[in-house]
């Protein structure tokens, strides 16, 4: 059975000084990224970065920077977030996606607290300024998606401009809350859940949380494509329980920056191409951005100028 | 084995137009509580209402109306909310307990969706004008409670005033939160858990989310009381759940209004005379006050003046 | 939700020693079965024991002993065993429902060790020369149900007489046994579940693995009615659990001697109306055998001559 | 962390007929088992099989076949099984441990079906006369390991020769049986758990159930190694898993002819190669003979003359 790899290019968790490899400026975000779909990613999933400073942004003219190489030199699926980062409001964070109309966007299932501080602890000399204050305060930050933003961005995005959902799901909860909006008529299409796992103020990466949220799920909805991701440094074994579960996965540098046990990746596609070797020896092998649109339902590529 | 049965007696959840029988007037709060303790609750989950409009209130003055009757009344363990209703500020919420000092206050562990509209789907004659649009508008209020939420709580409330916590845990990532307290040295004392079930925005009330909750809370804390509440119609089911596996049991009106299928809840009392009849039957006797008091570390009962 | 009240009279477990209440001569038998029936079980699980001795029997005689007294004064559903005791052959333990044809029996889904030496340990004054050995051996005592046996019954009970079966799964893989009958076209009709839980060979009587034979069922079997009995000192939080849940339960001296901590059960309806008081409590009504018999697919009342 | 990697050379549940590349000549087993520690393989699970038509053997001439070379080829822990083929009685499968004291011998942890005949259902060209009805008649085999039997098999091979065990556990209610081992005093030194996997009379190869066995062990024993084997097609997904859990995997073609689906594997090396780069991928490394013989207290290796 194919698996669909996605891969999280940069992200807005992690900063400039945690990892020389991060990309930010726009023609490292796309080198990263069609280098990761040459190494197996059917999905991009992309964040925009501040050129100059690496500070997670929101602005279209930013995506501008890196949207027409990906798209004119790999087919794999883009999927912007619509998440941002817990900092920016959600109109900020709609912006570039409204903009863009892209055939898959992220969309993330309630609020919830995203606690960063905890990478703020370490000593490190910091490249930007940003970037302690960035984490440090995000021991007050709530991420914020209310009912009413969820149903906005389903209208918004989904029926307005066909795109299907990367519904991330950070714990038991927001799968209810997903099945009550298709209780209520508002999603369409196959269902692509991913289990964010790991992250603080989420479920933690435990492999019986993982069980836990697919039995959850089987019983939610009657059919489902479901993924996950481990933040840190249990993203391989996460994404090795899922392919042998018989679930897609997401790696990349958004949600670990090493490629194994203190070793820094140097690239988003040492990731991929590490988590294909696993799922190759499990048997299964890697969909190409067109069987992960044919899986998901998808509108179809779009080439940015 | 004794079993704490904690009473929620007015909560913020429901409005007054859903049942007669939900107290809001002090003196009618004040009845229910103490009607409730001499049913066999021993520990009082206290919020506040406006007594002219039900609304819920984070004022000390309406507090003020029922905490002396009830303390000098009855020597149930006070626990007063820190958690308000969603759509108070933290600084509203804890104007209350700061003040009275209380030896119990409940402490809500992560940032959430607390999505009331259902509740307004249902036609209805509102009694008061702030009730519909109190619930309709639930669709955008996030809870927040975010860890320097949490901090200051414990500080404040644990540190300064020596009060223990009913730690509310809405899904499996407060486990986790309270977890990562725990771990920076913050929570003292016994650790006395609230499995929350069946608010929309948390997770719902299913009898394997609760084995889930359980064994986590097994893995993560060494020593730990705990009960459970499901909010709604399944709230007797829960505490049978509970009260066989050996927890304690919360019940009450803020919870859930109705006595069985169909009929409302008289009062607080009925339903705890009901839940008392069930752990009963399975063996347990309710704890009185000073053994919950003795159980959970408490620093002892105080009479308001 | 109606509730399907299983009460199992005698069984083959016990030993007269244990209790005066057991019952093991005919008219006891009959009595104690049809007390069961008037205080509200619909099924009454049946054993046939030697008269004298209140050895364990699977005399047809025997069976005459009490049969047409049950079958003539009330109308429960009679559910002959197929287990009759760990020490039976086969053979032994068809002949009594080969000959009576009843319209429920038991089937257990697996081999097993059944250990009841336990038992033998506490110190008593034994009634009976049998009792002390029968225990102290059972530690060699493999209960053999392979599937050969099960094929078997499903045939001469189930095809051939029109049986429908209580299927006892001690254990996870019972259900999966079970699940392979179905796939060979073996079993007929609604499903009915009996997870029993808390004999030293089989599954122990834990919260957590009730949930989780159920979520198991729930993937085996598109539908099932499902019930649970829980060996010993915690049959009735079991049968709580059961009833929250939406389950059926099963109580009776075969599975415990007792009414509450250190009080014998003084009979079999004793237990039953202590079930009945907590399901009324969670708001379920037990099931009138009729109710039973069309929920399940039962071939129809008998009275034996 | 070091994973401690079993090879199964040959089993007792495949036939000739089905791979060429079973070993079952006393030079074919020896020479897969020194090519599997080679491989990576610290533990070598044995079974002997007669030389001449490959049925499985309890003889101890056909183990002094192998067990001399092997142990002077390679210094893997010889784990000789106890449970030799269900159609054997336990004296005959005693025989050869007995005679050779190995510093490991497995133990299944209870009585059960082992259900082989849906292997013969598919038509095949039986290589000898033994294999098929050997198959067919499982349908009425009973695995007896009651209590007694393993107190047996714990006094003689462990309290008198010195053997630590390999702990099958087919279901559950294995890990309560062995729990009561423990509380009986008579399991000593650490506890290494094989959880079975696949085999129709025990529990399936499904992720819950491993997840539901993994608790079900830590709830039950303060410290344990356990270790996964999935009989069948499933082999190397549960590996992967139990690796990215922190548990030990075994493989080897006991348990799996195939190296991937629909390709047999040529040796019992292929499976361990193959393993190992799984396990390497998720940054864990095997544990040699010496490093699995510190951990799981082993008296150490002996050399068959
Ligand atoms: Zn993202
Ligand atoms: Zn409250
Ligand atoms: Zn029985
Ligand atoms: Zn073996």
């Amino acid at each position: 059975m194919k698996i669909v790899i996605s891969c999280a290019i940069t992200g807005s968790i992690h900063t400039p000084s945690m990892s020389p490899y991060l990309p930010f400026r726009p023609e490292d975000i796309a080198a990263q990224a069609i280098g990761a779909a040459e190494a197996g990613a059917a999905i991009l999933h992309l964040h925009a970065r501040d050129p100059e400073t690496g500070r997670p942004s929101a602005s279209p003219a930013h995506w501008k920077g890196f949207l027409p190489a990906i798209s004119s030199s790999c087919d794999a699926v883009l999927n912007m977030t619509t998440g941002g980062s817990a900092v920016m409001t959600l109109d900020q964070r709609l912006e570039a996606p409204l903009t863009f109309a892209p055939e898959m966007c992220s969309l993330n299932m309630g609020s919830m607290n995203f606690a960063l501080y905890p990478m703020a602890m370490k000593p490190r000399d910091w490249r930007f300024d940003w970037e302690e204050p960035f984490l440090r305060t995000s021991d007050d930050l709530v991420f914020k998606n209310t009912p009413r933003d969820i149903a906005g961005v389903l209208q918004r995005m989904g029926t307005e401009r066909g795109a299907r959902f990367e519904f991330e799901c950070y714990d038991v909860s927001h799968l209810h809350m997903l099945r009550h909006f298709v209780d209520r008529g508002l999603v369409d299409g196959p269902i692509f859940l991913q289990f964010v796992m790991g992250v603080l103020g989420g479920i933690a990466a435990e492999p019986e949380h993982l069980i836990h949220l697919h039995q959850t799920a089987q019983k939610l909805f009657p059919k489902f494509e479901w993924s996950v991701l481990a933040a840190g440094r249990r993203q391989m074994e996460f994404a090795a329980i899922a392919a042998a579960m018989g679930g897609h996965v997401r790696v990349g540098l958004e949600d670990n920056l090493y490629l194994s046990k203190g070793v820094l990746a140097k690239s988003n596609a040492e990731q991929v191409e590490k988590v294909r070797g696993i799922v190759e020896a499990l048997g299964r092998s890697p969909a190409t951005a067109d069987e992960a649109r044919a899986l998901l339902g998808l509108k179809g590529r779009q080439v940015y100028a």
